[in-house]
């Protein structure tokens, strides 16, 4: 078991990686302050994880008060964290009840923003089962759901007291959703770590075939590189950089899935196509080389991810990144690459560069 | 103008207290990380107070977005906490835009979740226009929506950068009202403050006459005491006292409110009753005399309020009871006074002593 530490003074917690860790119900009863928990799963992830793990909890004394949300993320919004609301207060759980997360990011994110706002926040614990979760949602806080005008608008930042990646929950994981969670691997090699990039570039076959180690290898590599982003900027606070720089490619990711309707296309995969989109303009300012923009394509290429993206318009996708979080006081923020494995925020890429941009990396 | 000082760290906040505050915008300017605030007040205050606000704000360049609810503690809940979700998306509010609540305690509660997370949390300034919101829910962070099985059931913690409170306003609160914010001004000196005690004691008919400097003084000692509570226990995870301490007659206040249905009696006359409840519990368990418990009453029916509770059964109020937030891993925990103005927070008063309190206090 790998064991590592997302340091945020009186809110740091460690994040175990390994084989096996959900049977391990010793890991989690020292986080607990009441022998009590609320165990957030959904229909897909419960029948294959959610007995092992309840049934190990139960048999150190913790009561389990199951609760069962629809698979998707278009069911992260406001009903399901009702039905979370009314299953906690109808089993009367109360402020020392811990929330633990079993899924994928939706269930991280809506049973997180559960745990932020129940009677004004409980302990929470995370237990992601895809690789995307494991390796993106579980660290940094972030929680929340979605609103028709545009994805996570409404949440919270609230930190899990512990976090237990298992990497046998990848074992079934569907291919697609396996390279969706590649996408955010890659991205931490584009922003910060070239040895890590070097790595996936040679370590990807193993990893999609779902070698064990290689995958424990890749998810401690990604969490300590967010760990060390999260650390300097726990809020999102910073002017320049900062957690800012975890969003390559997710602006254009965004207007993505916004603009093809949540669910089509996976966050990772949309992430993919946004991050060539950002590799491009950084070419287009003069920052990278031709060959380093292919080089960053052949990449998400062999780890099965789209490399090219829906044709919405420029026009259409320019608006639907203004509505984006990271967009303050009106100007557009993005994240590029100086470098590679060096990422800057920038607001100052020109409007016909970015039209470029887009519509050099949409099909058709 | 007084000025008080909450101390929590880098989320300190002054309080302002005096009369003329709503027009002078350069109180509040400087708080601003942009000109952009979104003004959420209810039918009610709007017509009231909002214009001479927004004007002003605009005056020095600020973009104002009103967002005028329905007035009410019925429309403290997710129906109208979306609507503010969605009057800050369709105005294309961003991370640098400012909350500002204009009005009692409800818009506080709810402009303050809304701006705890909008976007992961927004700044927020804080103008109650009620004595219970300026002497209660103006220092403390507490923010929410009640649940139809219970009070403030989901909301976060999140502080204002600043609190406005203008005396003038109380000029037009309806007596009722007046009244009910005095049951939380005399619970200050009922738990931690017997000199402000003994001035209420002595002041209640020049407050009552809505004289503006005994007022200014009235809710700054009251700030001051929940400000040193609140300093020192920002989050209420102390186990013993703390903010929990604020609480005197609130467990059974709450109940009252929820057994006859929220909106029929004020929050302050809920406490008030509740209030009498605690205080005679104190006496059975020997630690008032029967002159304290006179006392207690006295000074509350002085301020215009209910010292007998609705007749529900004291079943029933143990049932309620139960459902508070309080109530740690199924321990009722209640805050009673060892002495006047030594509050303290037990979980061992024996059931049937707790239903005589009840039924000794209730009508009929």
């Amino acid at each position: 078991m790998r064991r590592l530490n997302v340091s945020l003074a009186e809110r740091s917690y460690p994040i175990l990686v390994g084989a096996g860790l959900l049977s391990r119900p010793e890991l989690i009863q020292p986080v607990l302050p009441t022998a009590r928990v609320a165990l957030v799963s959904n229909t897909t992830v419960a029948p294959l994880y959610l007995d092992v793990l309840a049934k190990g909890l139960e048999k150190v004394g913790v009561d389990v008060t199951p609760i069962i949300l629809p698979d998707g993320e278009v069911y992260k919004n406001s009903e399901s964290l009702n039905l979370i609301y009314d299953a906690l207060l109808a089993s009367r759980c109360d402020r020392g009840t811990t929330i633990i997360a079993l899924g994928g990011g939706v269930i991280g994110d809506l049973a997180g923003f559960a745990a932020a706002t129940y009677q004004r926040g409980v302990p929470f614990v995370q237990i992601p089962t895809t690789l995307l979760s494991q390796v993106d949602s579980s660290v940094g806080g972030k929680t929340g759901i979605n609103h028709p005008r545009g994805k996570n608008m409404v949440g919270a930042f609230w930190q899990p007291k512990l976090v237990l990646a298992d990497t046998d929950t990848l074992q079934t994981l569907p291919d697609r959703e396996l390279s969706s969670g590649m996408a955010e691997v890659i991205k931490y090699g584009l922003i910060r770590d070239l040895p890590f990039l070097k790595w996936l570039e040679v370590s990807m076959e193993g990893l999609l075939s779902r070698n064990g180690e290689l995958l424990a290898h890749a998810i401690e590599r990604s969490c300590a590189n967010k760990a060390e982003v999260v650390a300097a900027d726990e809020l999102e606070t910073a002017r320049e950089g900062g957690r800012a720089l975890l969003n390559l490619g997710h602006t254009f990711g965004h207007a993505i899935e916004t603009g093809i309707g949540y669910g089509e296309w996976l966050h990772g995969e949309a992430v993919a196509a946004g991050t060539v989109m950002a590799v491009e303009l950084s070419r287009r300012l003069g920052w990278l080389s031709v060959a380093d923009v292919e080089r960053v394509r052949t990449l998400l290429q062999s780890a099965g991810l789209p490399v090219a993206a829906p044709n919405l318009g420029a026009d259409r996708y320019l608006e639907l990144m203004s509505h984006d979080k990271k967009v303050v006081a009106g100007n557009l923020r993005l994240v590029l690459l100086r470098v590679l494995a060096q990422a800057v925020t920038y607001a100052d890429a020109p409007r016909e560069e970015i039209v470029a941009a887009i519509e050099s990396c949409c099909n058709g």
